[in-house]
């Protein structure tokens, strides 16, 4: 049995503010589009949050920003306040983070830097921002940090311009990410529109003055909405926490650890002020805990997509059906690069194979369709069920043609379909670039998505995703076990 | 010095009627839409292809094929034809070859799959390809290919749906492909439009029956308006011609070898026929002859960019400039992995970026210019020039804040601009992924590709693209020492 962690209750009722508020004070909110007090509001609104939304600014008290009534500060705010943005400089969040507590505000994100990253009388100014919520109870995020977006509460404090990006009504997602990056977790967002993966929550912790790494990992492994938790790691600051609250969850866990290197320790410090350990050292609690490690940043979105997914590999064998010749090729090799096997078909699959593939296909694995599933789409439908009920393959890589863009959409549903009726993961390999602007080609992403379907450009990704769903297998039997 | 190769002239006579045709037959023309004999006729029609074209099909002779007059035979067409593209079954294309022999047809492409990478008959269909040409002297590509795209000509014979793509006019880039793969080749083509960084040629060499992957790299080689070499390889059919040819140019060679392991060998047999060697002896081949190798077909891509940049370090110092923490902390971990150093700044340096930098920035490497240069673009520029002159520097990853989309255009000149100024090689990375719709996102990357900046989505492709142009240093160096 995975062991009891203290607390985990308790983590989702602390943290409601920070997720759920009922009311936002945006601090320092400005009328100038080039300053980040009017980004924010307008992202905030722009992004569709329903809650109370209060401009603050002295300077601004009585008049409308973007529509809205400014005070001169969060005391003079007639209503309750969940949650208060700090888009002010360092010392002067430290006062109205004073007035917070007063005022009796439950959260509070400071965005600010210049705390402990740089050193000296900023790590002063970062004891205080301590000292004030033990004070006070409030639950602080950052400093320098950027904030929460949660799809579930339409909640974004990013500032990120939305309107460009035509993003909203967005479906929330199942996986959450916790990033020591505000730019990182921009991106992770960035990458879900493009990719159609939605997240659940995303937050950027910052310093984490009060608010860990950590505490947000106890949020989220006792959220129900989250299926996967995504980790940017710079440093983990209360380690032993960590690892038993690792161990005591079943949720996928994948981390991007960065500040291996000499270089990258150095440049985390100065960032946000983060002590980065020994690679090794990091290495070896994954392996104990059962966290799947991310070799770069999109890697970490792809593979919490894939993990996203409840299915799970019963083995090693890997089919790749394909119309893409130098793909298929690649995956192979990257099959074996990842710990899997491409294992010849069943001789009873090889049979039904070649009674429902023209001649010049190849029917063993990589099974090549060849062309002609363009003149006739079920024929790939059909290969690939044959090739899902085989005893000797446990996971697929589907590469159908998406040349043709009437095609994609028809050739995307199917794939839902066999994902759905058979249980063994598939992961569909576009020969598309991303970004690549045909109509057909994006519909299609979101029926992927939508269905549950991961995909990606790159083969070898694929079966990178495909060893993470076995790794994870593997994690849950022993985590089952109590072990 | 290099060493003579012989023949090398007389690439560039030999293949003109592949590259450069002076008229086309399309053999199989359709007016069926869903027909390859369709798509490949129309690509080349909206391709903007500027030279004499004919539909061959006898069953539509006399008639109209998207406007042109069809023809029953090649031997009905009254004009020369440089050019002859069969979109026939395999069986047909040998008749239809031999037809083309007796026209004086200079040179042909055979589409049809079905020979030697079936085995059996196939293999004597493809003997007698090669009888054909022995025979004819035509210069034939294929079969299993898809031809040739080349946009000093406007011509390309891949039948993919250009129209939806709405990428006319294209400038021809510097960049040219050989891929023994059709799905490869279109492939690259689609990223050159999402990246900006258009190629010269792209050559999808198939079974390579007559014209091989060697022969295609020796015209590429003489090609004055190719300047980087880019190969995705399955089997390299004549060894010993291919090394001779590696060593006798500067051009950077850059290659993804497939069918690396035992599952990708046997996909690669199946595909084009290709015997893969051993992996061992191919890492050993592009030491001694000097080819970089890509680790995938989007780093084959993003590689050859860089190259593209007649720039080379002269060291292994890099400089990361950023604005971004944690993508900095990335590259840096990415920059040790891949040999090189993140050093500290020359004293003189710091001095002068402190003056430029507000107080909360770091000024050492990574420099970390802080979020303010929203709101003071050229501090960002600034910073770059100090970096740029600093005798520890020889090259530098520049990562300045994106998400604001009226400075993406701005920053992206400055950055031409600057690179312009002083010879090392900057590449830039984007928090932004590829393919979110932003208008001004979408025009940076073309001010970026004109200018001849390379960019790129990660922090750790930065890091390798910039490895990259230390080993190409390193090659053209010892190929200038003739050893």
């Amino acid at each position: 049995m995975a062991r009891a962690v203290i607390k985990v209750k308790s983590a989702i009722e602390r943290m409601r503010p920070l997720f759920y508020p009922k009311s936002v004070a945006i601090v320092g909110a400005s009328d100038n589009p080039a300053k980040f007090g009017y980004l924010r509001l307008k992202c905030l609104l722009d992004f569709g949050y329903r809650g109370a939304v209060y401009p603050v600014n002295p300077r601004l008290a009585g008049k409308e920003v973007l529509g809205l009534k400014c005070y001169g500060s969060v005391l003079d705010i007639p209503d309750d306040v969940d949650l208060a943005y700090m888009d002010v400089n360092a010392r002067t969040a430290l006062s109205v983070l004073r007035e917070c507590g007063k005022k009796g505000v439950k959260a509070a994100i400071v965005f600010a830097g210049g705390f402990s990253e740089v050193g000296g009388e900023g790590k002063k100014l970062e004891d205080e921002v301590r000292a004030i919520a033990k004070e006070t109870g409030m639950v602080i995020l950052g400093p320098n940090c950027i904030g929460v977006m949660n799809l579930h509460a339409d909640l974004c404090t990013f500032g990120i311009n939305v309107e460009p990006l035509k993003m909203r009504p967005l479906e929330p997602g199942k996986i959450s990410l916790i990033a020591q990056s505000g730019t990182l977790s921009i991106s992770f967002f960035l990458l879900s529109i493009v990719r159609g993966f939605h997240p659940s929550k995303i937050v950027s912790s910052g310093n984490e003055a009060v608010v860990t790494l950590t505490d947000v990992l106890e949020y989220l492994i006792e959220d129900p909405d989250t299926k996967v938790i995504a980790m940017y790691i710079e440093a983990v600051r209360d380690g032993r926490r960590f690892i038993e609250l690792c161990k005591s969850t079943t949720k996928p866990l994948v981390a991007l650890k960065a500040g291996r290197s000499e270089a990258g320790k150095t440049a985390a410090r100065s960032h946000t002020a983060a002590m980065a350990g020994s690679a090794e050292v990091w290495d070896a609690v994954c392996k104990q805990v059962g966290i799947i490690q991310a070799e770069s940043f999109e890697e970490l979105y792809e593979l919490s997509t894939a993990l996203a997914s409840p299915l799970r590999p019963k083995g090693n064998g890997v089919a790749i059906v394909s119309v893409l010749g130098g793909p298929a090729v690649i995956a192979s090799d990257a099959c074996e690069r990842y710990g899997l096997r491409v294992p010849r078909l069943a001789e009873e699959s090889i049979k039904r194979l070649k009674q429902i593939l023209p001649p010049m296909a190849s029917v063993t694995n990589p099974v090549d369709t060849t062309g002609s599933v363009i003149e006739d789409i079920n024929m790939f439908k059909e290969a690939l069920e044959v090739v899902c009920q085989d005893p000797n393959i446990d996971m697929i890589i589907a590469m159908p043609h998406i040349m043709h863009p009437l095609l994609l959409k028809t050739m995307s549903k199917a794939m839902v379909d066999v994902a759905r009726r058979y249980e063994k993961p598939i992961v569909m390999v576009w020969a598309v670039p991303f970004g690549v602007k045909v109509q057909e080609f994006e519909e299609a992403i979101q029926v992927l998505s939508r269905g549950g379907v991961p995909h990606c450009y790159m083969p070898e990704c694929a079966a990178k995703m495909l060893s993470a769903l076995l790794a994870q297998a593997a994690i849950e039997r022993k985590k089952a076990k109590g072990s």
